[in-house]
């Protein structure tokens, strides 16, 4: 087709490489020729306010570009906005449409995990109903790595390699003092265990890594893990336990939930809101078996250590950028630009498309026969699978000791 | 003096540097001819116990030494312990003198805090009293930043780059929806507010850094914090606050104990441990004014995360551990090694010797006209104090994808 122009948008959770996949929609863009590249402010909930942005006004100098890989978080601002089916209620597709039609887009991306794809599904469906000649590609991002039918998703290969360095820090802090102690490290992950298992990459000849990972994949067995712990703790020293913020009982219930009804309140008279995987565990080795216990919580930063990013990642995100761009032109809709694994050892993969609607609502979790028998390790299957993703760093742009990064021109620096 | 062998230890709470000090002392004490150079396991109170490792097999090449200035912890182990007054009870001054002897130490080099300053006083007064020729000089660290007569502490500019690094990446990931909220970070520091100062730095032309700095020097005042906050939420989406985990109310109560005391219980039944002045003010500005907050706790990896430390800090730590070499071979004994600060811009420091009686058990806090008269943020001047500390990187040695470190060849990898 003759190119006309482009639109992009962020969606969902950020990561550390969502703009390395932006800097990959832009450049590809423009070298197949689209006149402008727009981007919609805070994903198609800021689009339907009217909020587009033309990109060719923030990426003047290839100075921006290396900045926006090294740039955390969305650089477009995102939403968690899910479009309503268009036969209940069409009137979100009509504007949208007649955005694209008043901005003469011919192409749309949008990068997110399951639900952005949910979003490609139904434009391009509604799409075809009026014979739109617009085309709609997903991006995959997501640290949680849950999107089917891609080997992986942008983003996890950053969010695994800052949890196996931190912890090894944390490990290395575990052992200062001449105590005996348990560790436990609580990672992001709700349903899918990927991150949390990623906690196994830690481990190399400096050292041993975690002694127990917990998945949700697995659900938890108190009297199993209790007796597990005890055992590790006539053993060695330290102790430590990467958990998942996910992690179920037998009874389907998540072990932070177990926490906050227990009916305590806060110090305002209102339920306590404790986010506490790791300090649930963390209080029942304590009061059951008597070690000295200490929960952390990687958090946020998880989704958002540009500094600690994995180079693999950010060039894999900005190539499904630019594969999604190259499957536009050839005139392909309703798909996902996908990686698959060529082979593990050298790490090869090559980029494709997959049909968006089988990505889209699915959920992918970590096979069971990479978690060991016990439910409280995984194999070393994962780790042929993840240690890949987690090679070679991108150095950040240090200026005054502080990472350097962009920000869209409207908004105020920091906003 | 003709060199016989030399001992150093490591104490208190670990840095990212405190490594680098290490190998100051280890490199320094060869150049100037010690035969023998040993460490002690677990501080003073390992080497009660007889745990004395001979460091020349630890370091038998200059890789080594590499890996160990970018091993976060204590490479030796450290310890809390304080000794008694020798006045009171003079059996671990016996202990300790007599394995001075056996293994013929000329000079003991102790890298800690204000507390172990006070171990490096006391065994020079009681070496005095003895006739004993061993010399005793301390070398300064801390994440705290808190040692009265040095410029700055070794382990704080690797600290405070970490702060401001990951503060810049939060602050990042608080603009990514279309949603106004509040941020609340939390950061370390019981009574000196150097660390959570820190967090200015994060400010530069791609971002605007925290709105609001709260220190232990100044007390909370709820009142005028929540009306500040007020004012805030209404200019911009997304307020950011950078909270000491030390700061009190004008009764002198911890805010973090306005929590723990409301009695909760937890999924035990026993009273909740929770660390919590961050969840604390979040909690307080979602009830008071409605907003949605998020609390953060920045945790152990402040002073684990040898991934970002600071090549100055590194080198300057180095510098002390040196320093401290040259002065006992010069004939110094109870003294501690220190940074004199001679310019800011260029930055130059100088290595110094102080009284180390001065220097014990003294705690060096935020000047109070470097603090905003409002009580809620740091001037320029801290600025032009801090910067020139987290200047530069030393990057670490990746293999398989996450930083090496080294470890006691004694102790099993990660224990």
């Amino acid at each position: 087709m003759a190119w006309t122009n482009v639109l992009v948008g962020q969606s969902g959770g950020p990561t550390a490489v969502i703009n390395s996949s932006l800097a990959g929609v832009y450049e590809s863009a423009k070298a197949y020729g689209a006149p402008h590249v727009y981007g919609m402010q805070y994903g198609i909930e800021g689009l339907l306010q009217g909020r587009i942005i033309d990109l060719d006004e923030q990426f003047a100098d290839k100075m921006q570009i290396e900045l926006l890989k090294r740039t955390p978080s969305s650089f477009l601002g995102s939403c968690r906005y899910k479009l309503p089916e268009a036969g209940v209620d069409d009137r979100p597709f009509r504007k949208l449409f007649e955005l694209f039609e008043q901005y003469q887009i011919g192409a749309v991306f949008y990068i997110g995990g399951n639900d952005s794809m949910d979003t490609i599904a139904k434009l391009s469906a509604y799409g075809a109903t009026v014979n739109s000649p617009v085309r709609f590609i997903g991006v995959p991002k997501t640290i949680d790595n849950d999107l089917t039918l891609t080997d992986h998703t942008p983003g996890y290969g950053s969010a695994a390699k800052y949890v196996a360095t931190i912890l090894k820090e944390v490990i290395c802090d575990s052992s200062v003092y001449n105590i005996r102690s348990v560790t436990v490290a609580e990672i992001m992950g709700r349903n899918a265990g990927w991150l949390t298992a990623a906690a196994a990459l830690s481990k190399g000849a400096d050292c041993d890594g975690p002694d127990l990972i917990l998945l949700p994949e697995h659900s938890f067995d108190e009297a199993a893990f209790l007796s597990k712990v005890s055992e590790l703790e006539r053993t060695r020293h330290n102790v430590i336990i990467a958990v998942s913020e996910g992690v179920r009982n037998a009874d389907g219930v998540f072990l932070c939930d177990l926490v906050s009804t227990a009916g305590q309140l806060d110090a305002f008279g209102h339920k306590a809101i404790l986010s506490g995987t790791s300090r649930y565990l963390a209080e029942l080795i304590r009061v059951r078996l008597g070690c000295k216990t200490r929960a952390i919580e990687f958090s946020t930063l998880q989704r958002c250590a540009s500094h600690l990013a994995s180079r693999t990642d950010i060039t894999e995100a900005y190539q499904v950028g630019g594969a999604a761009v190259e499957a536009a032109f050839n005139g392909e809709t309703g798909r996902m630009a996908a990686i698959r694994r060529l082979s593990d050892q050298p790490y090869r993969i090559a980029t494709e498309t997959v049909d968006v609607m089988a990505v889209a609502n699915q959920e992918k979790r970590v096979p069971l026969d990479w978690i060991t028998p016990d439910g409280m390790h995984v194999t070393e299957d994962f780790e042929r699978y993840a240690r890949p993703l987690i090679q070679a760093e991108l150095t950040p742009i240090y200026i005054n000791g502080v990472p350097q990064h962009i920000h869209l021109k409207e908004c105020p620096a920091g906003c």
